[in-house]
């Protein structure tokens, strides 16, 4: 502490901080004790104060206090070290066993919840009952929806932008979530979608070569389109083939990297001066689809057509940014609906993770791998003998089975009484588990024999740019 | 001086060092005086002596003492400000009226001289007498040039690479040194020629539009053609365009990025953490080239084919840090053949700038034109009355007009006899910028002609990616 109360200046405080911070974080990273971990955040708690009450103004990094730039709107860095959430593009962690605080985020980066007036509203605009993921909260936070709907009720379409990071061949249950939620998305409003593969992202960020990655994303491909999209509605594309291929696409590029400085991205992905230039400049890849004119055999060559990123709430700062820059170029903000983490299988303090094979249940898993996955790996929210579970319940807010049947049971009023069973301790966890079983083992044999089915010309329909079934 | 007395760490050193040398840049950056500036590049001397001593390394700008990062091959930052040429991408100037000290860059670059033996060799391995900018001095710099020869003398073949930045329409007589250069050795050796126009960078560096430079992109490409390019051998690309409709150039561009840290450029090119991230991520774009694989329609996918490069020595940071990436990337180094500098009109200090039309003639000028702006701007090295300049005799060296001559006069018996006579006195400025004049007057006017003769289809040709007259 006393070297927090040894700095003079704000300058001085400001570098302090930012030390404490990579600390914070090396700590976390080395995986240190927690009593070291906590000590370090205490002090790092401490010079955030001592900053506040200096110079009036939050901390923010990559923004020292005499600096005039341009913040991120809303966008205090993400991935702090404040509190204990860590929610970035590359990490996803909270001590809490019920998962991140979606409440306390919406209000870290800005955003607006999705409440029961606007789930009542895209029922009433859509003519359709909504999607599980809205009734229950897992697409729960959202940017500009009310504009979207408002101009589709003007008749002024719009389009869905979402993607995926191909960093290997296996995709797991939680990954089939945006792309659940956007076909639902497509079908319900009849709109175009795009699906950027970013296969150069993982290039710079993973030990993996450049054929490994485009390949992965054609693989991946596959899998988003056993999904059920309509090839007539959907271009999917891998950002090495698709920047090779458009100027419009690249134009949208250099113009976001153009209002985007290094101070930015420093302080809304952390990244550093040993970073590698392409890591540096690639925000602006993610960010370009999220303009029409970066598609012009879709949109003809227009540019205002509103854009809706239906995506994880990780994917925030990218958008944040995206929205900062979009005025700046003559171009309307993407709107976004953001979903909670898909739980790893041994609870929701981290999300599901394909580079483990034990938090996960892979799409190309077999009903016998499945069983054994979720009877040894999923954690169970029941106590410790039957006798104790039937006479205190268990806790389904905290069972990662519970959780997975939230996501993908259909039915309500199922899925409530199972809730209160549990609860009640009538349900027993071998109970429990052994219903998500028979959940995730049809609809996980389905998704295998639909791919099965999807031929390397479909794919490369997909995934070759032409104009779609739509008139802008 | 106390200041650098006080530093206890190489780390605090460094950091000192960094600090004094942006305060030298700040200070010619707004013009003080002389002594202002004298006295800071005298601290900063001390500091790198200091510097010496306590570490045993040479202080290198963005690489901290403690950091194991990889320094670019032979490569010192460019536009360093301890002594008082400055030569990087976007400045030169000197404060000596002969021009920059070209032997120091080749130290400070760690290049070789072209020397009497390599023009000889060139000489014997083409079969063609020399080009005068070799005979002269002109092409002063290169790396590797022994190892192309090699080569091509065992019937390995190699290509040339050469660009622009397109940041106007206008483009003066010094523009057309490495064309004019480029199209001797392609003549020569028979092999083809990529020719980068960086659109994107004079939008990212410029107050442009995309359109425009676009545009200024494709009028360039006419002033290039009418320097007599073979259309058969010929590539010539914008990188709007062609960043668009090429995967591999993204591929390489992509390499690039990936093995680049921001360390690097910002100790190349002094990038700051202001600067927006396409300026940051742009070198990989100008090294791209340099990679065969880059242009799969000419050279059928190999990757393998050297690259020679011929420029002037200002672009020689960005072809630093491709020859550190090349290796690791598995590519060959370009080699390189640097330039001088023209010369601005008002004397060697700077050179040529298209920005300020006094400095400088254009290639659209009327002989009317290059006759008033020869006897108008051009600095002269003879004596104040007529009288004192038969006695005393004219200074060539630092004669903008005799300058020029070196550039653009065949005849070297012709050229020696005109510095002699200018020496002697027997030769008057008038009579001197006369012959200037007459030399431009034709030049430029058949260039007029060759470009007015240039149709939009040629354009197309040369600027449309496709097989070259070459087998591969």
């Amino acid at each position: 502490m006393a070297e927090c109360e040894g700095a003079k200046s704000p300058m001085e405080l400001y570098e302090k901080l930012t030390a404490q911070g990579e600390q914070v974080r090396a700590l976390k990273t080395a995986k240190a004790t927690k009593a070291d971990v906590d000590a370090a955040v205490q002090l790092l708690i401490k010079l955030k104060t001592d900053y506040k009450q200096m110079t009036g103004q939050d901390y923010k990094a990559g923004c020292p206090p005499s600096e005039n730039s341009v913040a991120p709107d809303n966008g205090p860095a993400a991935g702090g070290a404040d509190d204990e959430d860590t929610v970035d593009p590359w990490n996803v962690s909270t001590n809490n066993a019920k998962g991140v605080d979606y409440d306390k985020l919406i209000l870290r980066f800005g955003s607006s919840k999705v409440d029961k007036e606007l789930v009542d509203r895209i029922e009433k605009v859509s003519g359709q009952k909504s999607h599980r993921f809205l009734r229950r909260g897992i697409f729960f936070s959202h940017r500009d929806m009310h504009q979207v709907l408002d101009a589709y009720e003007k008749q002024k379409s719009f389009y869905l932008y979402t993607g995926r990071g191909p960093s290997s061949e296996a995709m797991h249950v939680g990954h089939l979530i945006p792309f659940i939620f956007t076909k639902w998305l497509q079908d319900v409003f009849d709109i175009p979608l795009v699906v950027q593969l970013t296969d150069d992202e993982k290039y710079l960020w993973k030990d993996l070569s450049l054929e490994d990655c485009h390949r992965f994303a054609v693989e991946n491909a596959k899998d988003i389109i056993a999904c059920g999209f309509d090839v007539n509605k959907t271009f999917i594309f891998s950002d090495l083939d698709y920047m090779g291929a458009s100027p419009e696409f690249y134009r949208n590029v250099v113009k976001v990297q153009k209002h985007v400085t290094f101070n930015q991205v420093k302080g809304i992905f952390g990244f550093t001066d040993s970073d590698c230039i392409g890591k540096i400049s690639f925000p602006a890849i993610q960010a370009a689809p999220s303009f029409s004119s970066s598609f012009p055999q879709i949109f003809k060559g227009r540019k205002d057509i509103q854009c809706l990123i239906p995506c994880a709430i990780d994917q925030d700062p990218y958008f944040r940014m995206t929205r900062d820059v979009a005025p700046r170029i003559g171009y309307p903000k993407p709107a976004l609906l953001h979903s909670t983490f898909f739980p790893a299988l041994q609870g929701a303090q981290t999300k599901m993770s394909a580079s483990d094979a034990n938090t996960s249940i892979f799409l190309t898993d077999t009903p016998k791998q499945i069983k054994n996955k979720v009877n040894k790996h999923a954690f169970s929210g029941g106590k410790d003998t039957v006798e104790e579970h039937r006479k205190y319940g268990g806790n389904p807010d905290v069972d990662v089975a519970f959780m997975y049947l939230t996501f993908f049971l259909e039915d309500d009023e199922q899925l409530e009484k199972i809730r209160q069973d549990y609860a009640s301790g009538a349900l027993l966890t071998g109970e429990l588990k052994k219903l998500l079983i028979e959940t995730l083992q049809p609809m996980i044999e389905q998704h295998q024999q639909r791919r099965k089915q999807v031929t390397e010309e479909e794919v490369k329909q997909f995934m070759t740019p032409r104009p779609l079934h739509f008139n802008f």
